[in-house]
């Protein structure tokens, strides 16, 4: 039996759905560039997969291209955005006020993003009426549930210790949270209809050391050197 | 022109070296539940892809299951690990120990793998001389280049603001580092033949509000308000 998991939604692949967030990176790239329209393969080349992945990964949601004139950059922007649903403003709860969490609340790629972070949780009292660095006052773990059901929050982010994940989880998802995103390296449990997406250092520098040459010995590292002029 | 970028590996594509640390994660948690073969039907259940392209990507490397009894699974779990280059110790420089970098020299998902933060860098006086939870003195980021190039380490971990990330990568590639796990919300500037990856929260939050009911009113969240007995 052939079929791509999860699968929710039958008729688009999640894969597809995970690429159009580098998708519309880069048409805002090309935006910021001045570039209105570009033709399929430079959009490909922008994006760095291939012409006909853009095209068959756009069909699930309509026609985008025009023949002979490739695509109409701000057109297309709007659309991606429209589908992904971040043409709005999502709240985030934010679980954990460590040194990660603390992070997480000043990190700048959220400012221009649809996402804020509305609510913060902690469950070390010296941390609960810590404030952020935007303004958000961090709150008791214990008031979880009730204060993000209350906000009507969708999105959660866990930021704690790993032995605390689940835990914390369940909270949120006590309050209603339909989307979590995971920094602790567990695997979460969450009911059917729950989305949980995982921040994984490990398997992407993992998904590195492949291309490294093993058999170079320590301290010489050809062409890199070349270039920095070592 | 049909490809797949990048081409660095003509005959590999990237997606699949990618997905390979979730194929290994996956065989992992089945060695510890002691299953010493697997289905492929099971294997890719397990692991959340179709089974088809679990063949498929380790047709690149050998042939590993057999008719009719699947793939034995601590050899495969070998061939992968051995495939990634993670059977041996790899060293890791940090540069970065504010929240963001401590969180990371903290990180409990590095202990089990083949990663080992050796060297951690910081251009605040305040921050050079502290040593991490792990007893890695931070040292000062002036001396990147001279310090990973003598230590022969080849990946580098940025978590610095992203106004001065691609400033620390200059510096680390002077050290021939060749691979960079970048947290900063920037693309780096690398020379061909240099890897990075990048932790991307807002791509991974924008796949998700795609599934979200936009037309939810706040505070209602159907099935999983059932989930939670609220």
């Amino acid at each position: 039996m052939e079929r791509d998991l999860p699968d929710r939604d039958q008729a688009i692949p999640d894969i597809v759905i995970r690429r159009l967030p580098i998708y519309r990176r880069g048409l805002r790239h090309l935006l910021d560039e001045g570039r209105l329209t570009i033709s399929s393969n430079d959009l490909a080349d922008e994006i760095g997969v291939t012409a006909a992945q853009i095209r068959r990964d756009l069909s699930y949601f309509g026609r985008f291209g025009k023949q002979g004139k490739g695509y109409d950059v701000p057109t297309l922007v709007d659309a991606v955005q429209q589908i992904l649903k971040i043409d709005r403003r999502w709240d985030v709860a934010l679980v954990g006020f460590g040194h990660l969490g603390q992070a997480i609340a000043d990190y700048r790629g959220f400012e221009p993003s649809s996402f804020r972070i509305s609510a913060i949780f902690d469950r070390s009292p010296n941390r609960i009426g810590q404030v952020s660095a935007h303004g958000v006052e961090v709150q008791a773990e214990g008031d979880i549930a009730t204060l993000v059901r209350r906000a009507g929050i969708r999105m959660g982010i866990v930021a704690v210790p790993a032995d605390q994940a689940q835990e914390v989880t369940d909270l949120l998802l006590e309050g209603g949270i339909e989307a979590i995103l995971n920094y602790a390296p567990v695997t979460l449990r969450v009911p059917e209809g729950v989305w949980v997406r995982e921040i994984d250092p490990i398997s992407l520098m993992q998904s590195m050391t492949f291309y490294l040459d093993a058999d170079d010995p320590p301290g010489r590292s050809g062409s890199i050197a070349d270039v920095a002029g070592a």
